[in-house]
């Protein structure tokens, strides 16, 4: 099988798929088409109804090879969503063949019966494949509080089944998105190996529950998928926040064929999804721009960890982002709470870059030294504007 | 000494100063004109040229009584400003004659000058009235990072200490106020004893801090100050919010004289907080709505109030509060983010009440049940609009 290479591959920092300021992409990759999946994955996305527009709603990746090493993570928000639910129960997380999706309904917070059609999905799908129901992952997002159309949805999944393409990253890569403003994807070959990978997530949004949900195909070798899977995920989506909410359905799952005979090229799989959540960032609901907070000279990791997560969700610091306004006051103020009871008096603009919040930047970078130690996190966030608002506050009912 | 009763003294539940539902007045209490001060304090307002408005910007209040008994809760934020770092230092909490405050400069993040600036205020006023500086409360609010203009604001404090009067509460209560959309104070009677208080504070900012003041000043006797002021910032002050912010400059000054020989009725100093506190949520920067989020059922205190106040700043429930959109499925993402790994997995509709998140009231009533234990916990918030994004988004520089 082979690829070609896409009219817009990487040309230099700002170009191609690695576009951020922040993602260092491993030398010697090759973008292929973003819409492309690693040899050995097949994928499909059709309209099943669910969606009131009409568009492609129900998606399916597949790994052609039985010996599949995987990895899946998924939210820690408490009133976790019967996808989630399901798959802690009934998933056998490092051997994974497929998973199947809908992005009309989350099915959060719909009780027995929401837990009851998560497991019909799943049968449903490793039916359709030919697969044992702990192989197949069940991820939805969407609507929260609303029963599954079931009958719908189930013929999706028989219809995706058939549909299941190689040539299917572009249709799978659609279904997924709900108020994404687009897909997030890429395709690309580095080692002897390639990986492909497919991304939603915009916020949490109206009416219910949007959710970031990330799919990864290689034909990698990758013995600790778990390991590998978390060592990624821990300086990107863990890193990233678009207004402080936690989803009822972030998923993100691995699959490693291993055709490839080759392993992952260190650096590979963190860059790819860096770049994806940088996206989810940039696509956050009514923004305009991106940032990135770095807090320095912590006493802990983790208070360097609240005090960058205190300033990325300030909507203090986030409005003045939106409005060009490098005001360091509201960084100082935002530390402050988050290290309440300690003592930063001293917290004055000579320990305070701001300055990019004010400039011309899309992505603009700002920091804080808290002179009290040697540990330091730092924070991808999106700005907050008219658009956040607006998108939110629509009636429902 | 004797007041008037004003106009629109209270009639019921929604005219007067006790006007929230969420606040029940003790028996038997009279309103007096707001802007009374209770017998034996005088107060004074006055313009130094702090404000590029042109606005009164330093206040004064002050007790006649030698023997006054009072206490001081300030802001816990590690970068606090210098007023409140001046005032842990160098005053004898328990024995507060008199408060300076200025509404145009915070005094925050201006390092040792600053400290040194706030320490000649408090010195100033203290020469001024004849008492010794640790008897004075220092007070500012207003732009951050900038040094104090000393000598008006040093000329203004002298000015300010000649006009005090006992009729000189409307001058204080307008003196003190930053972005607020109108002066909170009251003057109320109970039980023999009078009770005044002032506040101001709008959420956090432009052009930086701003911040929550209030100033309570009555003739009862109040032998254990610092428990009384704590039991009744408890549950009003402390369960505001307006956007999440901890202010550098927050502090509540109650002064007590004793002169009436009676004590504080049982319920009259949280109550008029209460009222004061749910003011400063309604002025909250571009707010329409008020609610009020109830945390039931949960396994712990701890837990209750993480719980609610997790939905109270979640902007998505806020934006919800701003588009009248009764939508309950945010609160349970909310709770289930404050309560990630444990399993709230039942969390549905028969759980939440967001009805009044959609009614035609002003102040809207939500709740919540956990069903994991006994505690419960509420917040108070207001709404997330776009008067909010204007008010924070605009250029400083």
């Amino acid at each position: 099988m082979s690829f070609e290479r896409t009219a817009d591959s990487r040309q230099g920092a700002a170009s191609g798929f690695f576009r951020s300021r922040w993602v260092e992409a491993p030398s010697g990759v090759d973008e292929l088409q973003p819409t492309a999946l690693a040899p050995g994955f097949r994928a499909a996305g059709v309209a099943a109804g669910l969606k009131a527009s009409g568009g492609t709603d129900v998606g399916l990746v597949a790994c052609d090879a039985a010996e599949v090493s995987s990895a899946l993570l998924l939210t820690r928000n408490a009133a976790a969503a019967a996808p989630v639910r399901v798959c802690r129960d009934r998933c056998d997380a490092g051997g994974l063949r497929a998973a199947v999706v809908n992005s009309g309904n989350a099915n959060a917070a719909t009780g027995e019966q929401g837990y009851r059609d998560a497991v019909a999905m799943q049968e449903r799908a490793a039916g359709a494949l030919g697969l044992e129901p702990a192989a197949v992952a069940v991820a939805e997002t969407g609507t929260i509080g609303v029963p599954l159309r079931m009958e719908p949805l189930l013929e999706g999944i028989d219809r995706a089944a058939v549909a299941l393409d190689a040539g299917g990253g572009e249709a799978f890569s659609v279904a997924i998105m709900t108020t994404d403003r687009g897909p997030k994807r890429c395709c690309v070959r580095a080692g002897g190996v390639t990986l492909s990978a497919q991304a939603k997530g915009a916020g949490m949004i109206e009416p219910g529950f949007a959710t970031m949900l990330c799919f990864v195909q290689t034909d990698a070798i990758v013995t600790e998928p778990d390991s590998a899977l978390r060592a990624a995920v821990g300086p990107s989506f863990e890193r990233i926040t678009v207004d402080g909410q936690m989803s009822t359905n972030d998923a993100v799952l691995l699959q490693a064929s291993g055709g490839s005979g080759e392993h992952l090229p260190q650096g590979l799989l963190e860059a790819v999804l860096l770049q994806l959540a940088l996206e989810v960032v940039a696509d956050g609901e009514g923004a305009t721009r991106s940032g990135r907070i770095e807090a320095r000279g912590a006493a802990s990791a983790e208070e360097a960890e609240a005090a960058a997560r205190a300033i990325a969700n300030s909507p203090l610091v986030k409005t003045a982002l939106f409005g060009h306004d490098p005001n360091w006051g509201r960084i100082a103020q935002a530390a402050g709470m988050a290290l309440a009871g300690e003592d930063l008096a001293e917290l004055g603009p000579e320990w305070i870059d701001a300055e990019e919040l004010g400039a011309d930047v899309a992505e603009a970078e700002i920091s804080v030294e808290l002179g009290r130690g040697e540990h330091s996190a730092h924070v991808y966030f999106s700005d907050l504007g008219h658009g956040y608002v607006e998108v939110n506050s629509e009636y429902t009912t």
